[in-house]
């Protein structure tokens, strides 16, 4: 196996971290022996567990020795909850480093500088993009200080998701629900406003559609409660999965005396949390854009027309085109027979209009 | 070339007439010689003009005796302003003629039994789908009695088609707009309403982005006025384009005191308008929606979030979602950084909804 096929199976295997490793990144790692033969091969599975290094490491034993190490992310340099893995690695006999991404995080970094004082030899950037797109949470989150937002919808084609008397159920493809319990299981937090707490009663839990089976790690259930009406009975109460209820008196108080959101952000980050699922409603995710707190949206658009009813998304604070949130279509597909989109958040600094007069 | 292969090409030939042969269909027709080798193609390009299996016959000349003529729909076996398809292929010596779609005029048909009675064998059915497609609009127009009716709105990611201010321009990108005028030649006449008319003043004409030069031939452009307000000075009265001021006066009123959009579709079909492009705005989209009048939708989705301001649809007459317009999507694309989706009308006896319980 070639160190570039050996980092594209690393970075599928760090992907099966997604939604236990946090605050821990995802990190994937395969070891070549000294004849390009995969002799380990391993993957951050939970907080507190061997690092992806360590778990190679122990597959392939004293195979290891002359060997590469291909991994996803700078190997650590610290001692946490488990030692450093530049010092196994030096241990173990290796004798090349290749990596995709460095660690951003001053605590942990400067493995790759400890291995090659070592003697080790260390090459960086190797499906740097694909590493990174795996890792963009928890890489965003230690960049910026705060969880990673997703954003979800789910509306019609004309951008309703509920029709005029309320009903929502169901907008969208029993397929796409399912792929929502997906993307819930990938992440630490689902956050919804209490407003969609009292109308749809959500449990905002991760399970199995066809018997409502719970998956054995749940997300934090945060509620954002500014005024505390979150009812005694509310499912999202139950035991299901651990929640946050957060009220303005709690998380901080904004400018509009609800919730400070980006408190409540920082807050979720001391608390271990890296990557946050938005689930509306659509006054929060205004208020979530508006902040400029949202990373990525994903949209499920159900091929239907309403012509009425509520919209995924209000009150952002945009007042004129000019001003409109410019967003990276990153992944187009169907899914049973809705769209599904995923985009991320273009920096303002990228924009770049190109107008064309006197089109209509 | 197979005959399969011939009537791909023909299909791909035919819509070459689109925009330009109303009242006409689009016909695409190859001939092959006795020994499968193309001796001559054809494709009907405008109203008045010789037919696909004429023009292809003229190029063909003696060649196309013994041979086959591969055609996307049924020869027409009538004198309008020209002669009988049918005959001319017997008088041409063609042995076979494969079919794709049967002509549902009862004036036009006839064309099969007329070649068959002459000895000639004759297949139909093949690359029907395909075929059908390519002339949907004008077997719908002529199966329903008024034309066929495409809805093309531009709407940000969140459903909006104007921003707070009522700023619109521009949405979309300018390889979106450049492919309305695409579509725009592909029609007989643009539809929008006098709110449209009287807030962005468009041309509504076909037209190179670039320079504006238009096009030689334009599409009829409609303004449903209910109250005659288009101003005098309006754009679509220059002399760009044919234009049709609809007053409810004039096309007769529906029960809401504005244009009756039956009444309208019916004249303009008496007109020899197979295909139309509705454009605008929300209200007569719900109008026609309403009224089940819409065959097609055509999106323009740009990758931006406003949040507020206009949607692209309203007053349709939907209450909930059980009552949502179900639609097909045939198409998803990127043009520039947008998302362009085609979605087709689901018939309502074809809906089949398959509600899961518990999902939120």
């Amino acid at each position: 196996m070639t160190e570039d096929e050996a980092m594209r199976r690393a970075v599928a295997l760090a992907a099966r971290g997604l939604g236990t490793t946090s605050p821990n990144p995802v990190v994937g790692c395969i070891l070549l022996g000294p004849a390009g033969d995969v002799v380990g091969e391993g993957f951050h599975a939970y907080a507190g567990g061997p690092h992806a290094e360590i778990v190679a490491l122990a597959q392939a034993g004293e195979r290891a020795r002359g060997g590469t190490c291909v991994v996803t992310l700078e190997p650590c340099n610290h001692t946490g909850r488990t030692g450093p893995c530049s010092d196994a690695l030096i241990n173990a006999g290796i004798r090349r480093v290749v990596i995709a991404v460095d660690d951003p995080t001053p605590v942990a970094a400067g493995g790759a500088a400890t291995l090659r004082a070592a003697g080790i030899e260390v090459v960086t950037g190797v499906r740097r993009d694909e590493a990174e797109a795996g890792n963009i949470a928890w890489l965003t989150a230690v960049r910026r200080g705060r969880p990673y937002v997703t954003w979800k919808f789910a509306a019609t084609l004309d951008g309703r998701s509920a029709a005029a008397d309320g009903t929502s159920q169901w907008i969208s493809s029993a397929e796409s629900r399912a792929d929502v319990h997906v993307l819930r299981s990938t992440v630490d937090a689902i956050v919804a406003g209490v407003g969609t707490v009292v109308a749809d009663d959500p449990q905002l839990t991760v399970r199995d559609l066809r018997d409502g089976t719970l998956a054995i790690k749940q997300p934090l259930r945060v509620v954002v409660d500014s005024a505390g009406r979150t009812p005694e009975n509310a499912r999202v109460r139950d035991a299901a999965a651990p929640t946050w209820i957060v009220t303005a008196a709690a998380a901080g108080t904004g400018p509009d005396g609800r919730v400070d959101l980006n408190a409540l952000l920082t807050q979720l980050f001391a608390r271990g949390i890296r990557n946050v699922l938005l689930e509306g409603g659509p006054t929060l995710a205004g208020g979530f854009l508006a902040a400029g707190l949202i990373d990525r949206v994903v949209g499920y658009v159900a091929p239907k027309l309403l012509g009425s009813g509520r919209t995924a998304l209000v009150d952002a604070g945009i007042g004129t085109i000019a001003d409109a949130v410019e967003l990276d279509l990153t992944e187009v597909s169907q899914i049973g027979g809705d769209l599904r989109f995923t985009a991320t958040l273009r920096p303002k600094e990228n924009r770049n209009p190109t107008p064309l007069g006197g089109l209509n």
